[in-house]
């Protein structure tokens, strides 16, 4: 028997772009750089974020917004490091939408903050669909996810300013070929970043540092 | 500051229930067993399939329906196996449903079948909350994810009837507390079986195979 190919449209996008739009505006006034941060379940967002905090401090006054069904695991540790931190559960819901968004940025003190970095619900699917305000969308692919996932979620790939290929400390013991990868995401997103780190060595991050300072530079550029 | 918790209830289940219900009084009167198979992206599905296959043959007849969001690539993958495959393609969408899948069922040789896998879409939410009218679900956690998921994607593990522990040959290189994963599951689902595997070694995949074997003979009993 041959393979079937049954494709069906379903439309799921929701009239979530006027509230991003006014959210981003927000952010704007006050010179906030927003990142939406997203990936798959464990590909490394939590460790990345708290990276990111100890890196640029203390330059950089940063925020965090914990997305997930449930816990308050990941808000809890992002407590630890002295930032503020809003944790949004969504029971029964696979993404942060721009009103839940807009209920966060209303619970933080948005004249002390340089980056807020908004953690995404762990999903490769949803998140990319729907806007929050975010200046810049981050993507972790982890090394252990496959080299195949552009093919088989591509929308996320497409979306992303930079994506960092996390858990590289686990190379030696995967088939993954990297190169494959890049030219794969390449080819959905031409002129997307791409950088391999690893949240638990620290390797590669000294890029993903430097890009945010950028963005940070240029943002506070626009409205000084 | 301290840190805010908001909770925001979404309800996203559809009238899915009585599509599903139908779909399993058919496979009902093939005595098709079936199986959802559900996880993260990257988290073995297919490689599990494909170990099932081989693992059960001659003795049962396997076929397959695979969910993507986009490609072909895993249900080529399986026609090279030599079995009936049904690949599902939903741009935009983050699970597969009842509708789906009796889309599929039209398309499959009922009565030259089995067992069914059904490999859902790549996603820890979503698939958990509807039913396909399967028998019964399998979810796979692999190491990497981190042994915190079942605090974060409570569902999922409420609904499995078996979770497969994969990736087990990474063990050695991760900080992943077995026992810690176990209790976490067990506390959701008193009456889940737990079983760690890996489907690159083939290590422990016995325990799966005659789990099935066994839900394959009951329900052959009560359909003869």
């Amino acid at each position: 028997m041959e393979v079937k190919v049954l494709t069906i449209a379903e439309d799921i996008l929701g009239a979530n772009k006027e509230k991003a739009r006014r959210n981003q505006d927000r952010l704007d006034k006050h010179g906030i750089l927003t990142v939406n941060v997203m990936s798959s379940p464990g590909a490394g967002k939590t460790s990345l974020i708290l990276r990111t905090i100890n890196g640029l401090k203390p330059k950089t006054r940063v925020a965090v917004i914990e997305g997930d069904v449930a816990s308050r695991i990941d808000a809890d540790k992002v407590h630890q490091q002295g930032v503020p931190v809003i944790q949004i559960n969504i029971p029964g819901g696979c993404h942060l939408d721009a009103g839940m968004t807009e209920n966060a940025l209303n619970n933080l003190p948005l004249e002390e903050i340089d980056l807020l970095l908004i953690e995404n619900v762990g999903n490769l699917i949803c998140p990319a669909e729907f806007a929050l305000g975010e200046h810049k969308k981050v993507m972790l692919l982890s090394l252990p996810e496959g080299d195949d996932k552009p093919y088989k979620y591509p929308l996320m790939f497409t979306e992303a300013d930079i994506v960092l290929v996390n858990k590289l400390d686990l190379l030696p013991y995967l088939d993954f070929n990297i190169t494959a990868f890049s030219q794969a995401v390449t080819g959905l997103n031409p002129k997307v970043k791409i950088s391999p780190v690893s949240c638990k060595t620290g390797e590669g991050l000294e890029t993903w540092f430097s890009w945010l300072e950028d963005e940070i530079r240029k943002m506070k550029n626009r409205h000084s």
